[in-house]
């Protein structure tokens, strides 16, 4: 394992689900890891000032269809979750306790799956103790533990440090310096893992004396 | 020609100029025509209430690098414009004026082509005056015709239509009663035109009992 991708996620999304499930194999064909990084979605839209796709009703409404035709081509289940939008904040912190790499990652995977595959209820204390159980964290309180000051700072912590590198969505892979967003983008992802990032390298020079002509007014939503 | 593509655009997109110079292969494939239906995308934010993503600093620096990026895998100049956000309205208005539908796909492109592969800068009137004229409307004042109330009004019920319909980005891509966004949906919409599009048949049966269970507090940007 030479490079780690680290992958943004809120239970909340299913394109992080879509995305999660077709990380790994992209991930091994080219010996990197995968580093699972729980946030909270709406702390990105908050620090950007962002509306979620969830709040712009054309959007769901594209955006389900969008999501469900790449279920159907990839052949990934997508079934109604118990509740959207709903709050991943106990999901988030129990997926960031300290534990094994592989045990976090059958967590992540359980959690996605148990929201996006089962109609599971993800915002149900017994329901994410009950997963964790079964994801090999058997014998901890992960209850108890989700709720200790620790483990909130820890979700909160992430959270800020993706905004600070200019996450702003979910899912982002993250190689290096470099962000990815949403499983549309996985083509220029593995281009760049490969090696063949189609980036002009002298990009920045060039497009850095753009200057804006024309601000927008915006107005509060009538 | 058995259907019809209407292409939502606005100069403003570099997607929408990516997508532009894709579509018309794809709807020839499918023996379909291409209708450009040229809309104020900032009208399109406004009423969904939305940023533009070069209102989202993080978006525009992820935006320019995924648009470069297909830019390049696709062999399509991409360069930066004269200035950028710019006021559209002009190149908009006069891209609507009547005209047949020959000489609007050549002044649409050569639009396009102006702002994100010459630098030129289509808010200067005598800029559109001499493509307009380039472009089958020599001999017609297209500033004088842009400038009527009529020509205003084209351009804002196009807009007001889109969002009735759902548009809220652009490039929108509709066929019949369904909406493709931006060039990542190509794949998609391809499948559309081959009639094999994935999405389940009862979906919205399936979706429409998923409840909120969360409201995010939105507050504004710090």
């Amino acid at each position: 394992m030479n490079r780690s991708i680290r992958f943004y996620l809120d239970y909340i999304s299913h394109n992080a689900w879509i995305a999660w499930t077709q990380i790994h194999a992209l991930a091994g064909k080219y010996q990197c890891s995968v580093t699972p990084v729980p946030v909270l979605f709406a702390g990105l839209l908050q620090a950007h000032g962002q509306l979620g796709p969830a709040e712009v009703p054309p959007k769901v409404r594209w955006m389900l269809r969008n999501t469900l035709r790449k279920a159907v081509q990839l052949n990934i289940p997508l079934n109604p979750p118990a509740s959207h939008p709903f709050n991943p904040l106990l999901a988030l912190r129990v997926s960031s306790l300290e534990m094994d790499a592989a045990t976090r990652q059958q967590l992540v995977d359980s959690l996605f799956r148990a929201t996006w595959a089962e109609g599971l209820d993800v915002t149900n204390p017994a329901v994410v103790a009950r997963i964790a159980a079964e994801s090999g964290l058997a014998g901890r309180d992960v209850l108890a533990e989700a709720a200790e000051p620790a483990a909130k700072d820890r979700v909160r912590k992430q959270t800020d440090e993706a905004i600070r590198l200019g996450v702003f969505g979910v899912p982002t892979m993250q190689v290096g310096d470099e962000l990815f967003w949403g499983y549309d983008d996985f083509p220029y992802l593995e281009l760049y893992l490969a090696g063949r990032d189609p980036l002009p390298r002298n990009f920045e020079t060039i497009w850095s004396s753009v200057r804006s002509s024309a601000i927008r007014r915006k107005s509060p939503k009538p």
